[in-house]
């Protein structure tokens, strides 16, 4: 039987349910996996709570080197997260020639092309399953399940925080600040959402998920990023009368215009898979040139789903001896001859508060078609002290007309402002 | 780079397919994979269809003896289907050293055992991705993505077919027959369609998966199996109304009590994920202990969704020398050891043409009461010439006491008949 000593290096939320598995599921992985996994040492700063998660005392480590320098581990997972000290932990393993296991998201979308040369230097693996979209496989399934595919599209709900709140705010009208408050109550959201609600997560994560589709390396820099903080309910109740539902999608294309990659709230059709992925739920939908379209969907976050993506890599780097390599030919600032798309080409639902008289929509029409947008279609909303609310859905087009339009209306006297701009996918 | 020759055998349409993707993509996998692949031969009867899809002529052979003796034949992909030639060739190929790549699910739920000890025995590979959910990597998730679970249950619209007729039925109304033929039309069902409508091919695919996600081989035999040859359109609109989706599933548990596997007709909520799965999309649905709930949704045949599988077992086969066993210590009869449910436990949807008249609800109420099946539901939904239908919906119970409650009230004067009963799952 194939046997590989583990290392957890953090024992926070995720360290803490990868402990739970790897413990509680030892003789279960012998029997259906014919390996034997031992956890042989855990770092934690915090030493009281590797106590209370029942580690045995002369497990628990005093530094990175006793770890990386104790013959018994080969596998080192690292759930500490940040660039800081996670950064030098992973190095110092790789060094060692350690498999590095790692849920680290920001690191990864850093620093993934020098890390991986370290690992490709001394032989070791490295593990990202639980980086992406915690308990579902999309990285495996990225690496070795549509291998045999060009990736023209991948469009994802990749962070369940934003998820509740958006999900919140459909059902029960709640604004973005009541939503928030209830998901920090119940653990979704951190004391400062910030990395989750100004979309830098989302990042993150598409950073990652579309090198892989792609097959080339896309940094954050690359990716335009547009949080929810923003996000008006009124909006999010005019998209659902008219049959959409708002979400903050991930989206990468790969045209022959080039690389597309942002992530932005976002109107879909209610009958688009996406639109009924509710809660803290996460979902990603990719079309590949062979395959058509595929979805994954499950849970993003969570000490067991992503402990479950943690031991899931374990077990595959105690099994395989050859392990996936992106081999970037670029470095961490990208390849050069990569073509970013800037202007999106996009459907978009946007909310003027006009005065109401006659010929105020023929004039803003106007405006609109002069600057070559072509309207799908116009929804007077609601009508109070002379003003009104117009809805203008716009069929596809650049983003840099939309803004021009958008400019040009906001000079009109009869337009009190543009309420709401929201890109919409079908 | 490493290099693996291909032979293809059998060029239909999952065949053209991948002759298609693996001729086409050279150059392609090269660059993002690393790996060369090359056609070096193909076997097929109708040496016609090989010419059109523009093999050349050296590369048509003349028997599976000149395949499997062919020194730069690495991998032998198998999409002939069926059990006759295609278990004689692909014995041939793994007692040849060659690893296989099949589609053929009929062949590994009937042969499983056996061809994975050959190809043990031989060290060579056995790929099998696109015997389940074309070109959804199922097998791989369940193989190398979920590992650290313990797999609670499996439920998948595992057949297109049938999802096409279903999808029909429900949104335009149509009969069973009626939809059959309008999916024939489309080439979405076969001129004799009994393997799909019947269920053989969903319960093919339930053994072959069930038996991944609990670790003990599910013989076809221990599958409960239901088409949907008997389901009336009646019952598909008052399910309809009462919000539930016809569905034909195949359902795996595996519980304290046992391991339970059935196909059959379902009604599921609609805010269960897979009520949105329409057309012929398939989606599997898992629980594992860790991760929670997923779902991976996707096109279920087609050539080059097939192809997209079966090309993409044939690059990880090029890629890596260690390949997945299951490892059944149980035969081909399965484990005698597996206990198996057969009194399945589950809700029910009963629809009765009853009597109009005063009392028969409460003598009706009081059979099902008698028999100890608890009524959730009651919808009486029409009437005409003294006869009215009553819609019962029950709680979780034993399928043996429904059994017993039926036969009772086909006893009764007051019953006409029974005229659909449906399982349930939320």
């Amino acid at each position: 039987m194939k046997r590989a000593g583990v290392a957890i290096l953090g024992l926070g939320v995720v360290g803490g349910g990868t402990y739970q598995i790897l413990t509680e599921k030892r003789e279960y992985f012998k029997k259906t996996q014919g390996v034997d996994l031992t956890v042989e040492c855990v770092l934690e700063k915090n030493v009281e709570r590797a106590r209370e998660l029942g580690v045995e005392e002369d497990k628990i480590a005093n530094s990175i080197e006793e770890v990386v320098s104790n013959p018994n581990v080969d596998i080192v997972v690292e759930v500490i997260g940040g660039t800081g000290v996670a950064k030098t932990f992973v190095t110092k393993a790789l060094m060692s020639g350690k498999t590095v296991v790692t849920s680290n998201k920001e690191l990864f979308a850093k620093h993934w092309p020098e890390l991986e040369a370290q690992a490709k230097k001394m032989h070791a693996g490295l593990f990202f399953e639980a980086s992406c979209v915690g308990g579902v496989p999309i990285i495996r399934t990225l690496q070795e399940g549509m291998q045999a595919n060009k990736i023209l599209s991948i469009k994802g709900i990749i962070n369940g925080t934003t998820n509740y709140i958006l999900t919140k705010m459909a059902n029960e009208g709640s604004s973005y600040e009541e939503a928030l408050k209830e998901a920090q109550r119940l653990g979704y959201a951190e004391f400062n959402p910030t990395a989750d609600v100004e979309g830098f997560d989302a990042t993150y994560k598409l950073s990652i998920l579309s090198s892989l589709a792609f097959n080339k390396k896309i940094c954050i820099e690359n990716v335009y990023r547009e949080g929810i903080t923003g996000v008006d309910k009124e909006d999010i109740a005019y998209g659902k009368e008219m049959g959409y539902t708002l979400k903050l999608l991930g989206i990468g294309k790969d045209t022959e215009k080039g690389v597309e990659v942002r992530v932005h709230p976002t109107f879909v059709k209610n009958d688009n898979p996406l639109a009924s992925v509710n809660d803290s739920f996460n979902a990603v939908h990719l079309v590949g040139d062979a395959v058509g379209e595929i979805m994954l969907y499950g849970r993003g976050a969570g000490a067991l789903p992503t402990g479950s993506a943690i031991v899931s890599d374990v077990i595959f780097a105690a099994k395989h001896d050859q392990y996936f390599y992106a081999n970037f030919k670029n470095n961490q600032q990208g390849n050069k001859e990569t073509k970013f798309v800037k202007d999106f080409v996009s459907k978009y639902y946007i909310r003027l508060s006009v005065m109401d008289k006659a010929g105020v929509l023929s004039k803003i029409a106007g405006v609109f078609s002069k600057n070559n947008v072509s309207i799908s279609e116009v929804k007077q909303v609601s009508y109070e002290d002379g003003k009104a609310q117009i809805i203008i859905i716009t069929h596809e087009c650049g983003e840099s007309l939309v803004k021009k339009t958008l400019d040009k209306l906001q000079s009109l006297d009869e337009v009190y402002g543009v309420k709401g701009t929201i890109r919409m996918e079908d």
